[in-house]
C-alpha cells in the first residue's frame, strides 16, 4: 500500500508575523479558504491510503493538525517533542509503516508548499511510485528553476531511468552562490530538489542503517503503534536519541538508485516574505496586497493587514505585514533574515518556542 | 494688559497616524506628560493675563483644548467652524481683546511648536513685548536657522531698532528652493519666521483695514463677546465671509514697522515625522525610537508604537508608525506627503474630518 508522510513541523519563522510558532505556515490558508496543510493531503488523496498516513509534527500543533487532517486518525499525528529536521521524522514514519505493512511506499510531502496544478501533481506522483516500486529506488520530485535561487539545493540529473518520465541523479548542491546558481539555471540541466519524496520503507530504512547507524539504533527502540499506550514515550526516547540531519545531506546526497521526476505542476515553497508576490500575483506596480492597504508612490512591496490600515508611502521593494500584535518593515532582500526578530522575541519571552 | 492667543487649529495631518484630525499634534504629549497646547500656556502664563486670553480652535476640538486649557475661561477657547488660516483667526482675537481693552497687547502663539529654554523664551517674548509696546511695532519671532529647510519662511534682518535685541525686517521668503535656503543659511542674515507674534490689537486691526478688507468688513459685524448669546452665531457668520489667509502672506509681506527679535531659545515646529528624531533625540545608528520595538541593521529610521511589536530590519531613513488602528511606513524624505495618505483615507471615509 501507498500511505502520505505529511511532514508538518515548520515553525513560523519564515513569514512571521503573518506565520508564528502557533500558527506557522502549514497552517496558513493563504488562497483564504483551506490550510496549506489540508491542502497538501486533500491533493495526494485520490494516491494513498489515507485512514494509516501520517503526518509528523510538533507536539504543540498536534491538536490543532489532527483538526486540519480530519481522514488521518488523530493517533497517527505524530507530535516530535524537539525538532530534529526531516531524517529522523521520515525514518519514524517508515519504521512505523513497515511494521504493518511490509510492502509500504510513503510518499512524503512538506505541508507547507504552494502547487499549482492538481492532477499534474498527481501524474508526477503516479511516475514517481512506479519508479520507486519497480526499480526500488529513492526517488525525489524536481522542479525546473524559473530563477537563480541562492536557498535551495539543486539536483543534476542523468540519463534517462527504466521508468518513463524518471531519470537518473549525477550530484546534489545545497544553497549555491549566486554565480553558480545562475550557472544552473543556464546549465538546463539542474532542478530544485522540492523536499517531496518517494520511497518503500524498507529501502529507505536500509540507508538509514548504512549512513545514520544512530538513528537506525533510536529507531529499533521503537516497537509500540500509533494510539497504544507505550508509543508517545517511545517516540519521547526516539527524538532525544536522534541527531538533527536532513534527509537531503544525511541521506540523499549518499544513497545508492537515487531518481528523479521532473515536476509537471507549479511549486513554490513560499519560503521568505517576497514569495507572497509569486503566489498572490502583483499589479502593474509590482505591488502585492491583502487586508486593508494604501499605497502611495510604492513599487514592488508586499502589504499585508489583518487589522488596520497600512499605508505605504514612497517605498520600493519592502513587506510590510501587520498582525494584531506585532509589524513588520523589512527589505525584501534581507526577507530571509526575519528569523532573526523572531529569534530575538523569543529570547525575549515575547513569544513563545514552538515545542 | 498682555494677552495671549493661542492658535490651537492645527489638523493633524503630518504625523498621522500618531496625529488624527481628532488627536491633532497639539493634543500629543511629545515628553509623555503635558499637550503642546498646554505647555504653551504654561510657558507664556508669567508673561500674561491668562484669564481673558484666547484660543481659536476647529469647533470639533472646543472641549477637549478647553480642558486642556483650564485656566483660560471656556467660552474663550473659540471654536471656527470652518479652517481659515492664521489671518482671520488673529483678526477676530485681536477685535475681541481690543473691545474690552483698548490698549490691549497679543502674544500669538502657535500651540504645537516644541521648545527648550522657558526662561529664554520668556527673555525673549518680554523684548518683543516691549518693541510692541514702545515702537507699535509688528514683531515677529526669528529663530536662526540650523539647516537649508525648505518648507519654513525666512526673514531677511535689517539694522538694529530702537529696542535693544531688537531688528527691522528687509523682506519675507516664503519656502525657498533648496538652493536658495542653502544661501540664505549660508548668508547668517536670514532667520525662520516662527510663526510667533507680538502687536497692539489696535496696530493689527489697522493693517487689516489696510490689507484685507474683506476681514476688516466681517469683523465689524462681530460685536458680542466671548460668552454672550449671539457670540457663536457672530463667529459662525465671520467665519463664512472671511477669506483663507495666512497672516505672513495677508499682513507681515505687507505692513508697516514690522520687527524680529531673534529666539534665545531651541524651536521646532515638529512639522513632520523626521523631526522627532531632533525632539526625542537619536541612537549611535540614527534611530529614534518610541514604543515597543526591535530594529536590526536600521538606520536613520523613527520607529514610533502606541500597540504591539514593530520589528523593523535592514531598512535605512524610514518612518514607522503603529497605531490602534493604522500604521505608516514611509521614506523620511517622503514624510510631508503623509498629508495624501490623510486626504485619501478622509475621502474614503476611514477617518473623519477636522470640523
Amino acid at each position: 500500500m501507498r500511505y502520505a508522510v505529511i511532514l508538518a513541523g515548520g515553525r513560523g519563522e519564515r513569514l512571521w508575523p503573518m506565520s508564528t510558532p502557533s500558527r506557522p505556515k502549514q497552517l496558513l490558508a493563504l488562497d483564504g479558504e483551506t490550510t496549506l496543510v489540508a491542502r497538501t493531503l486533500d491533493r495526494i488523496a485520490p494516491l494513498v491510503r489515507l485512514d494509516e498516513s501520517l503526518a509528523m509534527t510538533s507536539e504543540s500543533l498536534r491538536e490543532t493538525i489532527a483538526s486540519e487532517l480530519r481522514l488521518v486518525p488523530a493517533e497517527r499525528i505524530v507530535g516530535e517533542p524537539v525538532g530534529r529536521n526531516t531524517a529522523p521524522a521520515i525514518a519514524l514514519a517508515a519504521r512505523i509503516l513497515t511494521r504493518s505493512d511490509p510492502d509500504a511506499l510513503l510518499v512524503v510531502l512538506p505541508a507547507d508548499h504552494v502547487i499549482g496544478g492538481d492532477s499534474e501533481f498527481r501524474e508526477t506522483m503516479a511516475i514517481a511510485i512506479e519508479a520507486a516500486e519497480a526499480e526500488r529506488a529513492l526517488v525525489t520530485i524536481g522542479v525546473r528553476p524559473t530563477r537563480a535561487e541562492t536557498e535551495y539545493g539543486y539536483v543534476r540529473v542523468g540519463d534517462s531511468s527504466a521508468t518513463e518520465g524518471v531519470l537518473g541523479v549525477r550530484s546534489f548542491h545545497e544553497k549555491p552562490d549566486r554565480a553558480t546558481a545562475e550557472e544552473f539555471v543556464r546549465a538546463g540541466e539542474y532542478l530544485w530538489n522540492s523536499g517531496m519524496f518517494v520511497w518503500r520503507g524498507d529501502r529507505f530504512l536500509e540507508e538509514i542503517e548504512r549512513h545514520l547507524p544512530d538513528v537506525a539504533r533510536a529507531l529499533r527502540r521503537v516497537s509500540a503503534r500509533p494510539g497504544e499506550p507505550a508509543f508517545r514515550t517511545e517516540v519521547r526516547h526516539y527524538y532525544d536519541a536522534v541527531p538533527s540531519v536532513s534527509v537531503d545531506y544525511g541521506v540523499m546526497e549518499k544513497a545508492d538508485s537515487v531518481l528523479v521526476v521532473p515536476a509537471r505542476f507549479t511549486w513554490d515553497d513560499v519560503g521568505a516574505w517576497p514569495a507572497l508576490s509569486r503566489v498572490w500575483g502583483a499589479d502593474g506596480s509590482g505591488n502585492t496586497v491583502r487586508g486593508d492597504a494604501l499605497l502611495v508612490d510604492a513599487k514592488g512591496c508586499v502589504v499585508y493587514s489583518e487589522e488596520g490600515t497600512v499605508a505605504v508611502l514612497g517605498m520600493s521593494d519592502v513587506v510590510v505585514a501587520r498582525t494584531g500584535d506585532a509589524t513588520l518593515v523589512c527589505s525584501k532582500d534581507r526577507a530571509r533574515d526575519v528569523r532573526l526578530i523572531v529569534e530575538e522575541l523569543k529570547r525575549r519571552g515575547a513569544i513563545k518556542g514552538d515545542r
